[in-house]
């Protein structure tokens, strides 16, 4: 196994460090090839690490940063008051070349802004799109993206949407020639704003991508596709309400067991039935598919809800740990200048 | 009882007459004061209607159509070719002040041409909006629109969905000074599209709106805002990914209590628990607040889903009678009145 290094914000999202280190420890257990480079407040990330394990604190280094970006910082001031903080500072480790990847669960704005001024698009990206793959009805996946880099997308970014969303169905999922389609209000052709239409029109006449036409909201979790394409303003609203949903059938599920008037076999074969409910419907449950690929840069950056607990942060360095041995960003690169118009 | 007449598409939708006039039948015998309008083909009308109750039959008149407009069909061309169709005659009696609603399951694009054409806007409202009313988990409800009456919405627009939406909550939920906010990619003012902005700007300055701000997609069934604003495009998108979500639970739930190895005891306690969970997230089902309404328009038009059952399409006509009988369409001409600069 080849070595694998990736740069952790440490001091992101809503609970910081008590999330971050210990589901980094928790990745360095459940993979012997990897290494990581916590990023943030020394003595915080020290006291945090000294009752792990030596062998995995072997594997794992404290980068010191002097300052934290808000979660309600505003991303253009806090850019420009990014120097020594720990978001900035993990992002230069990958363009550096001293990480292969970098996860946040920081101001997400602050992130896709230093990410694309620090690693770059790649050639034939106009803006870097957020992508995650959600779980499906028919125990697939889907890859949906743009889930809010961009809040408005024209016609020929919703194509290269597509087709980085392409190279991720086949490199990560292995799912060959897989189906792209983009969200749309009506199946119909004539059906939603100019943009799609235009979009519709140029993946149609792409060989090289699986075009199969619009789907609505209702089949985001159906799988009757492998790649779904939208603007960042939709894709952000679409699966947060997705999200909601989910969330509230779950905690329904596991409150619905309390308070009866029941004797206790029933109570208790009750709960055992809710158990195995709430199992089926765990694959919903955002915290198991947490991490959103910033996808279009010459660089992997994984951005995690801020909210993520520790298992859903766990997830989002997994995520990474994927991207980089399935050399997506690569992918993409070699992908573009096979289909992408050549501007020279 | 003051007498209620409306008048139905009996045509319209997937399953047309099998489904409009059972519930024509099962509206009838619900509410006394109630007449209805069937209008479409009067053989297939007649005999669906002849084995039903006399005392209901009475108040029930059937209208004779001579065509059909096709779910499928562009809206421009039906329209164009519509007189003599079920759907052009039930807008035609509300015109004429022969009934006071029109229900329609039909095509959605040719129903609110036609309902613009033949109805009219009011004054100050320069398109109508599609509007339903969702359940939430505080056990309230929230009223959303526009979910597809238009694909794009200026703010201006978004503005006159905000007064429509109020007068909605205040006069058919009994909400006093409901809560109005905008759905947006983020809560901080400088958060979202242009044209949301300029609408929170507007509705910020508007005192006779309880404007609360920016609503997130995982707010939806929260029960966060009485009113919840988004162009078309997007609150069709988010309804229908809603929608999607919550079907997939409830046959999630239907189907985890077969084909399992258990003893029957264990079997039948685990429907019982099974149909308790159903229960308690049927307020959730599409079902069950099927209907959305056409606001803004100088008359009430409900569109009901083309998929919708008997229960379904039987809810629909009850919005109706509760869109007439709460006075809905005046109360907005009322509330423009007073909220809107005036153009002379």
């Amino acid at each position: 196994m080849t070595r694998l290094t990736l740069a952790i914000d440490a001091m992101g999202g809503d609970f910081g460090p008590c999330v971050t280190v210990p589901a980094a420890l928790q990745a360095l257990e459940s993979n012997p090839s990897l290494y990581l480079l916590l990023v943030g407040y020394p003595d915080t990330l020290s006291s945090l690490v000294a009752k792990a394990d030596s062998a995995l604190v072997a594997r794992l280094q404290i980068i010191p940063a002097e300052s934290v970006i808000a979660n309600d910082a505003k991303p253009a001031l806090a850019i420009r008051n990014s120097r020594h903080s720990s978001m900035r500072i993990a992002l230069e480790l990958v363009k550096e070349g001293k990480a292969q990847a970098c996860i946040s669960a920081g101001n997400t704005g602050a992130l896709m802004g230093l990410a694309k001024l620090l690693l770059k698009p790649l050639d034939g990206i106009d803006r870097p799109a957020l992508m995650t793959v959600l779980p499906h009805q028919q125990k697939g996946k889907t890859v949906v993206l743009d889930l809010g880099a961009n809040v408005e997308s024209d016609s020929a970014m919703l194509v290269q949407f597509a087709v980085m969303g392409a190279v991720m169905a086949e490199s990560v999922l292995g799912i060959a020639r897989p189906r792209v389609a983009l969200l749309n209000i009506g199946q119909e052709e004539t059906k939603g704003l100019e943009t799609i239409r235009e979009a519709a029109k140029i993946l149609r006449d792409t060989p090289e991508i699986n075009y199969i036409g619009y789907v609505e909201g209702n089949d985001l979790l159906t799988g009757k596709t492998d790649v779904l394409v939208c603007d960042g303003f939709v894709g952000n609203v679409t699966l947060k309400t997705m999200e909601g949903v989910v969330r509230m059938f779950l905690s329904l599920l596991k409150s619905s067991g309390d308070g009866q008037k029941s004797v206790w076999w029933v109570k208790w074969l009750g709960r055992l039935l809710q158990k195995r409910l709430a199992k089926r419907f765990g694959h919903l449950n955002p915290d198991q598919y947490n991490g959103a690929c910033l996808l279009g840069l010459r660089g992997t950056v994984i951005k995690s809800h801020g909210a993520a607990n520790l298992r859903a942060f766990a997830v989002a360095i997994e995520q990474a740990e994927q991207a980089v041995q399935r050399q997506v960003s690569q992918q993409i690169a070699l992908r573009l200048e096979a289909v992408l118009p050549k501007s020279d």
